[in-house]
């Protein structure tokens, strides 16, 4: 392949990407349950039931922003990438395999945030984010090794940068999952940070300008 | 970045907001409950069983036409818009969290919209449009105060007309919402009024042609 | 706007169309009711509960190549449209929202098609295609008459041509929708059919090459 | 058409049918189905419950990786591919059909893993991706013949290459289903290897570079 068809394939993989995670994100509120008459009554009218789905609402926004915020992260590196080949296109394979699977612990999370299963919920919900983090860094760290894959103008400060903000996601996120079998609630609040924290930008450009 | 990477950025997140506006409208019809066999049987056959969806269909359409129209705004906006910063960015992902939350206040509307909660059926919806008015708020002035985001050549008209059309939503849909508990129907009229409303087209353009 | 801008323009609404048709065409697999224990046990064996869900695939399989269809025909006028209005937009969103309301009246079909309901469930598929021949007849209808929208170098044959093609649709799927309460089989062999005609080329294209 | 019309529609074909695989895949996390209360309490807890759900995750897994590889391949021969014609349509159309339909047989798959009748379920598999091996050859074999719809400095090895990837498809998925009602295991096992085998890159290029 020509530098302009690597280009291609990379931006075709990367709009795939996009509608992959476009639908993921649009899926989540799917998983919102739509109170039926029995549970109405049970909660003593339609108004105190939505109140009552809040651990939905919070799992739902959650889930969301984190989306939003690892798309952010993919576009970030696809800047920096200027060429695909078979085994990044595998471990963009298994990153989209775990955002498409987000909307699960979602859900199980959603419907246990308040109730006696709340720790176990509060794990599958973080170690599904600590194996999402796993994929990013063999997605990342595979085109980054020795510039296997990146733009030949690209900036070594960026590549620095991005290798450091990845160096936190694992280990964090698996101390979250198991951190919820002591509180459920600190769990959950280090996934909320951490998207937050991955949600700051790095000041760095992939390419410095002249 | 240079300008051609800034449009190449603002075009990028308005594809991927055009594909949870596509996603979001098209998920709409799985909220129509499909009637099952005791369903059926309790309304005296399919006819009248499909004919007593009418508030399923009512509030199916209403969201589709208002998402559509959103759809239409968030263009418009796009269109006066020629570069993106980290927090355009979140104010468009708290727009997009709206928008993919419509279904489901639509399918707790069209369950109740007949029954004996369709006050706070009605206020949910409304309400639902309220924060996604907010949120359209957010957007439009943290691009345009001050031309922060906007194109050098934009048309000052256009501005003003903008801000002007915007300054209703808020206020009115949520009046929507209040109103919602002295007449449902009335708060779902200014919902289905408002869109109409906001599908008039500005005859400003962004950019005055010479 | 400039002649770049209303092609962009075009362009856009056409991806964000395509997007709907995309959507649409893959959310109908969820319409298969998936049996359950107590169903297979009925059926005597998963193998029997699956061929007994004949009336699904039927019905899967018609929307899907009817949609299919149809997003070749509105793909065909688009080629022969150069610009949008207002109204041309609004003629589209609603063909966009018959369109997405297709997975339903899906539903209820294979649910009836071997029922009691039969004709009911027949006759409300073949009038959903109706209205969508509506709404294709306002689209192409609003944009062709005096080439209000066309191309300048448009073929008039082509024009002829599809206006001849698009005589046809409402007329006879109402009578398909109709004939449905004498025979729900020959009202769906109708929709079977019409799908095919219009899967037929025009041989005619928008614009003759010089 | 002119060539640069030709190349436009083959491209939209492409985006059409890339939008219909990402949202496929998307949508096969809805059928891993959520535990509810009594479910939870029949497993003893959430974690046994979710555990439990091993044969919807290996079910879910396969047919993401499945998916995903087809969409590879897809793209492979459409880089081959300069013009499309209505029966290329047909029978990309019949392949969409194929892969928008796994997500049914997945499901099914997924609840009967572990049961009576994994047998029939695992042949059903089976036997949805032997069809869509039977559309992919009719849409490459209808493009290739006589180089029909390729591009006229198509490298021959590469069609000879192709074609012999995809003489095994067939018959070795139709195998795979007959082999079900002796081994499910073994049936299963087949399709997991044979997806591996179609990630293996073939080293040739649809044009020789010169």
């Amino acid at each position: 392949m020509n530098e302009t068809e690597e280009a291609n394939e990379t931006a075709r993989l990367e709009t795939f990407s996009d509608g992959v995670f476009a639908i993921a994100i649009t899926l989540l509120v799917l998983e919102i349950h739509v109170p039926d008459a029995a549970e109405i009554a049970e909660h003593g009218g339609l108004a105190q039931a939505l109140i009552d789905l809040y651990p939905s609402y919070l799992a739902y926004v959650t889930s969301f922003v984190t989306i939003l915020i690892m798309w952010i992260n993919h576009h970030l590196i696809f800047r920096a990438i200027s060429r695909i080949d078979h085994f990044l296109f595998m471990f963009n394979g298994l990153l989209l395999l775990g955002i498409t699977f987000v909307p699960f612990p979602t859900t199980v999370l959603a419907g246990h945030l308040d109730g006696d299963d709340s720790d176990v919920a509060a794990a599958f919900f973080a170690g599904t984010f600590a194996l999402i983090a796993l994929c990013f860094n063999l997605l990342w760290r595979y085109a980054a090794i020795g510039n296997r894959l990146l733009r030949r103008d690209i900036n070594p400060a960026f590549v620095t940068a991005i290798n450091f903000r990845y160096a936190f996601g694992i280990p964090i996120y698996s101390f979250a999952a198991l951190i919820a079998f002591v509180s459920p609630e600190v769990s959950f609040g280090i996934c909320v940070l951490l998207a937050i924290l991955y949600f700051v930008p790095t000041r760095l450009q992939p390419v410095t300008l002249p």
